[in-house]
């Protein structure tokens, strides 16, 4: 598996309406796109940081995995995105490594990405995704 | 404030030398250096990816901040440091816009950069460094 660099980083918010002017006010960042992914119960918001984005991540509905994770948590980091090559050839090799996946082949993410998550008990506690285009 | 790119992700972990092998052997990354960072009680590990570099944060006193957070939380995402021309004036003008300071001036971290951390507090519940060299 080849990862060239970390494509983004998801970050539960519970408004992305209040976060989107913390990052450009405080931060002085920009954001450039805002997408609905509607199978991941999640509003999102993007900003380009160097090469990475930060995605912020609103529920849509309490039972889907952000607003579960809100409510056990809070709001803060909720995962990191590595870009890999081959997303699918990926899972199968973390698959065959020991790594427990969350998703056995990779499904359509934001902005079009062939995604796939990996559990957070083998990857030492952080909920990681792997992502190619 | 002019951000740059994602300098690092501080990522708790309960052991570095359980860890690198994970990073290593199951997602292809090479660990560049470890290096023991005596005033925030932490022993790290470096990964560079792309433009950012994976920073793993072991504890070495249950009392400071890594061991707290692991005893509260858990392994997982400590931090996220963006890399900043100069943290001092950025520090001055984030405290100017409200947002509440771990460290009022720059100290110096790991690997000889200056760095001021802010409080999650207002920052969205994200721990957030700044970073320059």
């Amino acid at each position: 598996m080849n990862i060239s660099h970390i494509e983004h980083i998801g970050i539960a918010v519970e408004s992305i309406e209040t976060a989107i002017p913390f990052y450009e006010n405080m931060l002085g960042l920009k954001c450039y796109a805002v997408e609905e992914v509607k199978d991941q119960k999640v509003k999102t918001a993007f900003f380009m940081v160097g090469q990475t984005k930060i995605e912020l991540l609103e529920s849509t509905d309490p039972e889907g995995p952000i607003g579960k994770f809100i409510e056990k948590k809070g709001q803060g980091i909720h995962h990191i995105a590595y870009a890999v090559d081959n997303v699918d050839e990926s899972l199968e090799e973390l698959g065959e490594k020991g790594v427990r996946l969350i998703d056995q082949k990779g499904r359509k993410g934001a902005e079009g990405l062939n995604i796939g998550f990996l559990h957070p008990k083998t990857t030492l506690g952080v909920l990681t995704e792997i992502c190619s285009k």
